[in-house]
């Protein structure tokens, strides 16, 4: 009875034997949002566990130097765990934090943008994904297949649009160009749009003021009729104009995605407003979903699995938003392939994730992968049918990434502080019109 | 790259070969309730599916002659399956029921107590389960690790108590007695504590005027101190009289399961009392919980892989009973070992189920699997920790229990009916009190 024996191994099964947490930096462009400007280095935890018979799981998250703190914490009482007890391993990570200064309440922050009370499913996630990866290449089958099955071949993602400038103050320009009228940012639609095919497009707003960016998203209307189109200002308006901006863009937008704060204020304006509202700002954990249920605040809810505490938690989501009538999608940060790999299994075992995903994918020039899986097709990434994740690093592109990790000098996203170093007067946006 | 090297093998899986549905009948004691009494045959289907590569993997289910049909039209069309798409299975099981006369709208019934609006979660579920026993033997894992991991190593289960007669009129009696009234019930329960070492005692009520039934509870309090205590009338009271008996038995039960049927009814009772109100009637499907959450209903929801679709629907359910601080608990119909092995397995990887079980073992005389695994000690099962469900078919006693089907001649169950050919005069109790 060995481990390489499963189908009549009974007993001990293969236990974690090694974790390796890896601080990642990529070149990430001058992205306009609600809080300011994305910095020039976007942060990675790459994370990867090792079995005693020689799974490999890989796993990313968020590289903040508060996360970078609480995932080496976890790591090094992983020894001997099971990769299936993931129950176990929650419990386990929720100790960790509660051994933390400030104990299990103390929450994390990432970018500014987003804040939750509790770390406990971040720090959870990555080592989740990567236990999932271990246990499917055990079975022999993609992630997807302990999610339930694919039940479509291909993912379809949004092409995720944004006012930006052309080059970080100082630096080299990327290619791109500014974007910051409807002119230029229908150029840069129709350049991701020609480049990976999308057939959806979303706009990150929030940046200028909210009539300029209704003319945005009615000029890429005209540009590509028939597709649907996002906007989120990241909760940038009162409730007043949210209602403004949703009987303007009627018939315009497929949902309008945060446009005012919080759960009060979501319900405030959809109980006036026929345009779905969505969100990834004020229901963001569990406990947000029977108040904002309640309230009836918003049409869709994103997922993302990084926010959520993992996989199978972002199908309990699912589970969730399919049995209450509400609409699906999925959220991205900055990323890299290991996540991509693992949004792209998640949705395509969740059945009612039918709205196309958000990635930020398009807008890195770096990886940690081997490359010739998760490329994009017709907006679509195929779903990889290899054993786990089914993707692998690259050690070279690791290196390479950690090494700039260790150069750039960044430890923490902050697009307020790096937008202030370039306008002293910025203030963020929220509420702001 | 074969299918005994699921470490390394990508692409095509084992796929489902074949698929044998096998009706039993096992002896069943006169055990009354709401709407009569346990007909002298129970009956239960047992589900084989086999892999290309000799994997079997078992399920359990309601036998009625409608549920032993639909079975067989899905194991017709299950042959080149992946037992890891349960998407498509669950797809495949709604496009059969679609086929059928009457349409996918078609419901079923359970012992004329249990109606429900679809057979699609009840004809899932055997498949679902099946198809888990199939993965996690692939995997060399229990199926508790499929469902994120046993968080417990026993699961503890309730003593379940009916009142009775001695015997099935013109057959012999059983040895266990009549129980009619209070010292009867204290002398079963003394019985089943002392054999299994149940931890915890429920009445099934409903037979009885509420106050005799009342008195039952107490004498049982009397008999066993502090021992938690469930009664269960399946909807036999008005909402005024279940106020009244909340009243009485407040701080003598842990919960008090259906005293009136309907969402309406149960939240008319709920907004009176303070002890927890518990539900298998009102609370059946995915689709209930909304409303019944926004009525605040019921405190505690019993799950039932076999009525909810399946584990991981079960596990999905555990997950939302948790988001929205409902307890859980577990209810059971007249089951064999398969289902038991399936119950305990959920039950050890649901960490919000901290209700002891209910179940009907002990009550019966027959089983299909090979003995020596799911025995009661301490009120307790402890959870199979070798691959898959961990029990197996005993050819033999298959054959016997299929033979009583085949020369029982009984095809439904019906309560109801039965009674009616002891009592001409006899009706249900539901809200009769
Ligand atoms: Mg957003
Ligand atoms: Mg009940």
């Amino acid at each position: 009875m060995t481990a390489a024996d499963p189908v009549t191994a009974g007993g001990r099964g293969s236990r974690i034997a090694a974790v390796e947490v890896t601080p990642v930096a990529f070149a990430d462009p001058p992205l306009l949002n609600v809080v300011g400007v994305h910095p020039p280095w976007a942060l990675r935890a790459i994370l990867q566990i090792r079995t005693d018979d020689w799974l490999l799981g890989l796993g990313e998250t968020y590289g903040d130097e508060a996360q970078l703190a609480r995932l080496q914490a976890v790591a090094d009482r992983l020894g001997g765990h099971d990769p299936f007890d993931l129950h176990d391993l929650r419990a386990l990570v929720a100790d960790v934090l509660a051994q933390e200064r400030g104990g299990a309440a103390a929450g994390a922050s990432f970018g500014g943008m987003l804040d939750v009370d509790s770390a406990l499913e971040t720090v959870y996630s990555p080592f989740e994904v990567a236990c999932l990866d271990i246990q499917a290449r055990r079975a022999g089958v993609p992630v997807s297949a302990l999610l339930g099955g694919a039940v479509r071949d291909e993912v379809p993602f949004s092409g995720y649009l944004f006012y930006r400038w052309a080059g970080h103050p100082g630096e080299p320009e990327d290619g791109w160009g500014e974007a910051l009228g409807p002119d230029q940012l229908v150029a840069q639609a129709r350049r991701i749009v020609d480049g990976w095919g999308f057939g959806s497009l979303k706009l990150k707003g929030g940046v200028l003021p909210p009539e300029q960016e209704c003319a945005a998203v009615e000029a890429l209307a005209d540009a590509f009729p028939g597709m649907p189109l996002r906007l989120d200002p990241n909760g940038a308006w009162t409730p007043t104009t949210s209602v403004r901006v949703a009987e303007r863009l009627a018939g315009v937008v497929e949902y309008l995605e945060d446009p005012t704060p919080g759960i009060a204020g979501m319900a405030e304006v959809s109980a006036q407003v026929d345009v779905p509202l969505a969100t990834n700002m004020c229901v963001i954990a569990m406990e947000h979903l029977p108040p904002a249920i309640a309230a009836d605040t918003v049409q869709v809810v994103l997922s993302d699995h990084h926010l959520w505490g993992g996989l199978r938690r972002s199908a309990l989501l699912g589970g969730i938003t399919q049995t209450w009538g509400l609409g699906l999608s999925m959220h991205s940060n900055s990323h890299l392939g290991v996540s991509l790999a693992a949004m792209v299994h998640l949705a395509a075992a969740t059945p009612n994730l039918t709205y196309a995903c958000d990635t930020h994918y398009p807008w890195k020039t770096q990886d940690v992968i081997r490359p010739g899986v998760l490329d994009f097709a017709g907006g679509e990434v195929a779903v990889p049918t290899t054993p786990g994740l089914g993707v692998e690093l690259d050690g070279d592109l690791l290196g390479e990434l950690h090494e700039q990790y260790l150069r750039c000098g960044v430890r923490r996203r902050e697009d307020t502080v790096y937008m202030r170093s370039i306008d002293p007067t910025f203030t963020p946006n929220t509420s702001r019109w």
